[in-house]
């Protein structure tokens, strides 16, 4: 049996904190990894400007509801899903993603939680897992499943190297450049093209 | 984060041997592990059947696609994954159960595979992995996560056994007598109840 693990910003919806910040017209919440290299300091900076701007979870869950899957994300997932297992592994969090995943149809994924208080601060994070993505693939080949990955950035790269198969989704220059074996996906049409294939092959050889 | 894992027959759809006797008028397809215990045995009789009967994989999921869920599973499930991860912990093969899928809103599963020729005759089946539930629990608390399990049979009892809080659905008296510590449900609703207060529990735990 199959696999696909997908992340999910970037592959399937807009990053989240770059539209949050567009919405609400913090500028501030513009800055990624790229600018603040250590993703403990880049949250922390994060929520410190929610609780500035008086930022609850509701007023950021209201905001994240009115986003959008990337456009075709919603017809590529429900062709996947009539084809294998899918399972998103995601380094978002379930309180920020779970207003937008029923215009996904629900699909299941692995991610994080956020810590909120009882006057609906977000007060903190709590990674499940660190290198999580990586760690659910090997577990799952731990279980006897064939894994086929797809991810767009450097925090998937663990992942598509660990998988049978990983796919880059409409990557950064910067991201192929650093990966360049990693086989590539410029939109739906060819990241559909790309799991058919490997799906046929690995259906194939396992009867 | 919490996964809630569920076995498929007997808890969303119903026996899927039983149903195909019944419509093909295969009484011989009744049998179950309760009258061959050892499973391959079981399976090789089974498979002899429909090769005796002149059955193809298709003739199979034809008479499959007209089954329908259990009363209540579809509106259960759609809640439970409204609240939590829900994987599918099945002992059925995924060409069987496929064409049932859409009418649960197309859940993850992890299950097995049946063997097929190219002329569609059903020649074997590959147990992707023995004691699957179990294991599949084990992987899902080795990534960090809390799960819930519900099932109806003795097969699902190490699955219940191992998760953090197990419950039966709807089990024989034979199976209650056997396991007389694990919490019942005797309907959807009892089971929603189980599940919102262990949901409840361990979200108040995790902050």
């Amino acid at each position: 049996m199959n696999i696909a693990c997908l992340d999910l910003e970037g592959v399937l919806l807009p990053e989240i904190w770059q539209e949050v910040a567009k919405v609400t017209n913090i500028d501030e919440l513009k800055l990624t990894t790229r600018d603040i290299q250590d993703y403990d300091e880049l949250m922390q900076y994060r929520l410190n400007l929610l609780k500035k701007h008086n930022l609850s979870l509701l007023d950021i869950q209201k905001v994240i509801q009115t986003l959008e899957p990337l456009q075709g994300a919603e017809a590529f997932l429900s062709w996947l899903t009539s084809q294998t297992q899918v399972i998103i592994l995601s380094d978002t969090f379930i309180e920020f993603v779970q207003p937008l995943l029923p215009k996904l149809n629900n699909p299941t994924i692995f991610c994080h939680n956020l810590e909120v208080n009882k006057a609906n601060q977000i007060t903190g994070y709590k990674l499940r897992l660190p290198n999580h993505k990586q760690k659910a693939v090997e577990a799952f080949h731990s279980l006897n499943f064939t894994t086929i990955a797809t991810g767009d950035s450097f925090n998937d790269t663990n992942m598509l190297q660990s998988a049978h198969f990983g796919i880059f989704f409409c990557p950064s220059q910067k991201t192929i450049n650093a990966f360049p074996s990693i086989p590539i996906a410029h939109n739906y049409d060819e990241l559909k093209q790309a799991f058919a294939t490997q799906l046929a092959l690995q259906n194939t050889s396992s009867i």
